[in-house]
């Protein structure tokens, strides 16, 4: 048995996010277990860094898994395009220790997520952004994003529906960048809770619009309560673009 | 009646191209034709500047039409995108004379082609770009699309199932360029024939593979025959990016 780290990327659209599920719902992980135990002899288990939600896409997630196969490693990700749909790309593979494990071994997490911002619709991008007509103001949004780096409980971003018990996390850093028609929101941090990059960007999307004070993302982190942030950007716009170990 | 010009991207990939046909086939015409009858008092017949074929994409198509209407000329393309499905956008909309004529008053086009020049395949690009895994000499490709310039019989390059009578096209630039994993031609001309950028593109990919030379597109112009030159690249990889006037 080797134990191999993929690198992956992929459209969200059209899956039910990154885990497997128990209903009928077709994930990212399951396609790639199935098209794996295909290559192998053992039933192949794969983990991923992060658990991307339905229609959240990836640059670079990283996954691990243990195959029993004479397949060269160089040659899996050869293997695995010509067998997964069109919307999944295997970038990379290599032979790592059998102690790797891709979720508890990630020491960092960057993420982006992209909005429109132009009156128009995208037509090329248009599933990879989140289109919002109003003008947003970008100086602002970086003065709140401000407020967000360090260790913070972030309980107040995460969503409702969820209950981890330690909702700690360390921001590293939140760049907000305009570029043509596209304003980018690039996260970096240890860990995230559920859907918790998607109300950091409604939030600053909020500030954006002068419809919430930069200073105001103090008020909600002290807050604690999910209430007092912003709205739940939708998933399209997000990207995990790279895992760090 | 108001003559209106307006400047429409779209995604060709799910479409049948820009001309509307007698079958059941959806073409973008059809769709703006359709749209527009809905905001107006007229049966709105569409002229667009260029017809695209089927999967090829456009960033900077242009069109008019006649239309009786109420609706302010600032305010169609809101009206239309609201009603268009979401991979046509209506960019803008601009009373103009009643002389002109989209088709017939174009004095040239830019179109641009792109390939996925890269092992692995392209996951976010992959509607829109051409993959292909054997790495192209650029360098070659240039040398060989300075003997496309010039006022020349393209009927070399001009699917072998069409037969204008005047072959004879000007083509004022080509730019090969490279950009990461990508390269991209750029050809400016005053008109094409069928497929023929797609043709230029194959012969220009076959060049920087080393099976032709730069110098054999001047045989090629010379054979007069669509035999001499290169396959003819997929539609998907190509994207009419503006209209000169």
């Amino acid at each position: 048995m080797r134990n191999i780290k993929v690198k992956v990327a992929y459209e969200g659209t059209d899956y039910s996010g990154w885990q497997i599920q128990k209903n009928t719902a077709y994930t990212i992980q399951q396609i790639l277990q199935e098209k794996l135990t295909e290559i192998s002899r053992n039933k192949v288990q794969v983990i991923g860094a992060g658990r991307t939600d339905a229609g959240v896409h990836a640059w670079g997630q990283v996954a691990n898994f243990q195959i029993d196969s004479t397949i060269p490693t160089a040659r899996i990700p050869q293997a695995l395009n010509s067998m997964l749909p069109a919307a999944i790309v295997c970038k990379q593979a290599k032979e790592v220790e059998q102690s790797f494990h891709a979720r508890y071994d990630a020491k960092a997490k960057k993420y982006l997520y992209r909005i429109h911002n132009y009156f128009h619709p995208p037509v090329f991008n248009r599933k990879y952004v989140y289109h919002l007509y109003q003008s947003l103001d970008v100086s602002l949004m970086r003065d709140g994003a401000k407020h967000l780096i360090g260790r913070h409980d972030f309980v107040s971003f995460q969503a409702s529906n969820s209950y981890p018990t330690d909702t700690v996390r360390k921001i590293k850093s939140v760049k907000v960048f305009k570029q043509g028609r596209e304003i980018g929101i690039e996260v970096i941090g240890d860990g995230f809770l559920y859907k918790m990059i998607r109300i950091i960007t409604g939030t600053l999307i909020e500030i954006g619009l002068g419809k919430k004070k930069p200073s105001d993302v103090q008020e909600i982190i002290k807050a604690k309560t999910r209430a007092k942030a912003g709205f739940t950007a939708p998933a399209q716009g997000l990207t995990l673009i790279k895992v760090y170990y």
